[in-house]
């Protein structure tokens, strides 16, 4: 093995702008006798070991089938991802998902080239993230503050096992929405609706933004990456609708609808994420956060597409404004059904929207997403792949490559691999068998 | 532990006819400081302890969190199955399921007092059984002799692990249809279609006879089950009624339909069964064996009823004939889709269908079933479970036991206790957590 121009990467982390083009010669014309995986980066070598393995083929003896060897074929692969941003989401929240499947998950993502691990750490049901500022936020908003809670140190072992890997980790904490659980450990965070009942954070209070750029700046310095994901999807905005003290607010600063005080909250907690020093970080938000603030949003604000049905629209209307887009709603793989279901994540193209050259180079990338309402550390592994195969092919290869039919036998074979490197992957083709298909 | 009349059955077989009552007495009023299992047989005694196990509970001492007790209550039990047959149907012909994931399941099946794992052993995919009198089914017609054959070693195991769970083990070889993987080990046992693909059986040759007669007067002896599943379904007599020599042999035999071809087939297979010496032998076949047969189907058959846009009807129509009843309609856990779907299978009753007492005695049981297109040792045990609980405690408890808002929490506490005894059962419920939930 070897690499182009000295080795880049090696004590870094990997980040949106890592190289990750590599090209593999085995006994080229230029060349002959000699195998070199050739990148500009170790990102590059990495992926490019991966792919070296899938070229690894065992041929049995033609006399004696018990022995065989191992061979590879002469060969020259040239090989780069079409999208910079290849991820998978986890949601730990509606269930806590153990350190190990967090980790043997990315090894299947390395597998499959993806490179971002989304993670919803925390929502409603439970707040499993140990924070330094703030411990009382897992002690009392984790489903068990000793096994439920993601420390310190996990979370260092996971960002590590992820970097060695050229995955980055991008965390969401999602506010103002979906917080229920931060209440428990944080009381008076949230706003009281007019039934009672807690709704979204309370973005009229001092002691909210206090709170925030406290917690923010902290979880900017325990994750390295450049990218924050900041959440803002389903507010009640009826919540503060009808709160009589959000009302008065509203009517002092002029803001004339509740959903642009999700705008009005989130500027300031961009201005949080901005504050931070030493490094630029920067920002993504699920669709609401753009649509409810009708044009007010940040521009530096990734708008992340999760809405199944009007996809294509609100991808041409935010890449129209100029937005950058990250792209999940066709590939939401916690919606299960019966049958062959890759097809339609593998058939989906991210840029075909109805936009411009401009727009469509807006799109960078895009997610799978499997949120945990029923998923555990048990079934994660077999309900995410090999299904995120698809995703992670369609995210990484060339626009032109469409075929369902020629894809089928590869994906067939790739789960095969999964499987026997130790992965519990369930069977995606319907009938059949791999050499070893068992635990 | 004791028992009420001397303890029958240790070295028998679980049977249809066998006694599953049993009565917990802890600290009752007549014997205080006592706890006794009663029951009238071993089997009873195994459903007695497994609903002592659910009795237990841990209590934390109050002062110290890190200390408790595992405590049972005072109480009183009586308790017995509503229905005879209680199963779960496993496919290892479409994936093959591993020896250890069987076992595995009939703990689970043993946990949810299930009693009859029904093995959909052969297909048209693939021919796993080891025949002693035709290796060659296996060898030629399994996914890989080597490796996914289960041989007369591992049945004796398998047949071993159910006994002692008190759970039957009804083997099912289904014919004339689903048999493509049959021919490539016996050639000349399928009809040659019009279209020159393979179909059913041959049901006209003398050859076709002497072979089944062979094959299933080993399969009797090899499973001690007093039932035997023959199939019958989805049987392409398009396929005969095109075959020029079945139309011939149809006419000089007063056949008028080919449909009825069927009947004249099982009807020989029924003498077969019938004919196997020394023990009496029951057999059960899918409904179109009944419904083809148009009323010349033995009334010996058991009708497995499993088309779930009908079932009501079909269920009517057999009992209304007198014959007994099986259903697996509702109950087709490989169709999944997203959510909470147990409430659906829980809400079914065997024998709400419209018939009289009589009809509704008809109905003995039912099973669970598990069609293996999409299923495999990774994924039968999460995909299978809790979901077949609800059918378990359907089949189980009484006809009034019908709440589902009160069978959630119950199933909850199972669904923790199955993963807490190191069973990969999936979340079944939405959003929660067990106090151990990962792998």
């Amino acid at each position: 093995m070897n690499n182009y121009r000295g080795c880049q990467g090696l004590n870094k982390n990997p980040s949106e702008s890592m190289h990750e083009h590599y090209e593999i010669k085995i006994d080229s014309p230029d060349e002959p006798n000699r195998a070199r995986i050739i990148a500009f980066s170790v990102w590059g070598i990495l992926r490019g070991m991966e792919s070296f393995g899938h070229l690894i083929y065992y041929k049995a003896d033609q006399t004696n089938s018990n022995v065989g060897v191992y061979l590879v074929n002469s060969t020259q692969v040239m090989d780069f991802p079409r999208f910079t941003h290849r991820g998978v989401m986890l949601d730990s929240s509606r269930h806590f998902l153990s350190k190990s499947v967090i980790i043997a998950n990315l090894d299947l993502m390395e597998m499959n080239k993806m490179n971002v691990f989304h993670w919803h750490l925390t929502d409603d049901q439970s707040f499993p993230y140990e924070s330094k500022s703030f411990p009382q936020l897992s002690k009392k908003g984790s489903y068990n503050p000793n096994t439920h809670v993601y420390h310190q140190q996990d979370i260092k072992e996971i960002l590590e096992a992820a970097r060695i890997r050229g995955i980055r980790v991008v965390p969401e904490f999602d506010t103002p929405g979906h917080t229920r659980s931060w209440e428990n450990g944080h009381p008076g965070l949230l706003t009281k609706c007019f039934d009672g009942v807690l709704g979204p954070v309370n973005p009229i209070l001092n002691s909210t933004y206090a709170f925030m750029k406290k917690f923010f700046h902290e979880v900017m310095t325990v994750f390295p990456d450049e990218l924050l994901h900041l959440g803002g999807d389903e507010v009640n905005t009826n919540c503060w609708k009808n709160n009589t003290e959000i009302v008065a607010f509203m009517k002092e600063n002029n803001i004339t609808d509740a959903k642009l005080l999700e705008a009005y909250y989130l500027a300031k907690i961009f201005n949080i994420v901005e504050s931070y020093k030493p490094s630029k970080k920067s920002y993504a938000v699920w669709q609401e956060a753009y649509q409810n603030g009708q044009g007010q949003l940040s521009k530096n604000a990734i708008v992340h597409v999760w809405k199944g049905e009007d996809w294509q629209n609100v991808t041409q209307k935010a890449t129209g404004d100029g937005m950058k887009v990250l792209l999940s709603a066709p590939w939401y793989l916690n919606y299960i059904s019966y049958g062959i279901d890759w097809h339609n994540y593998y058939k989906i193209d991210p840029q075909n929207f109805g936009g411009n050259d401009k727009q469509r180079r807006l799109v960078f990338g895009g997610e799978a997403c499997m949120w945990g309402e029923f998923v555990n550390s048990i079934n994660l592994i077999p309900r995410l792949w090999p299904r995120a195969s698809a995703v992670a092919e369609r995210l990484w290869s060339s626009a032109d490559v469409t075929d369902v039919n020629k894809a089928a036998p590869r994906l067939q074979e790739h789960e095969c691999r999964m499987l026997k490197r130790g992965y519990r992957v369930e069977p995606s083709n319907g009938p059949g068998y791999c050499d070893i298909d068992w635990n």
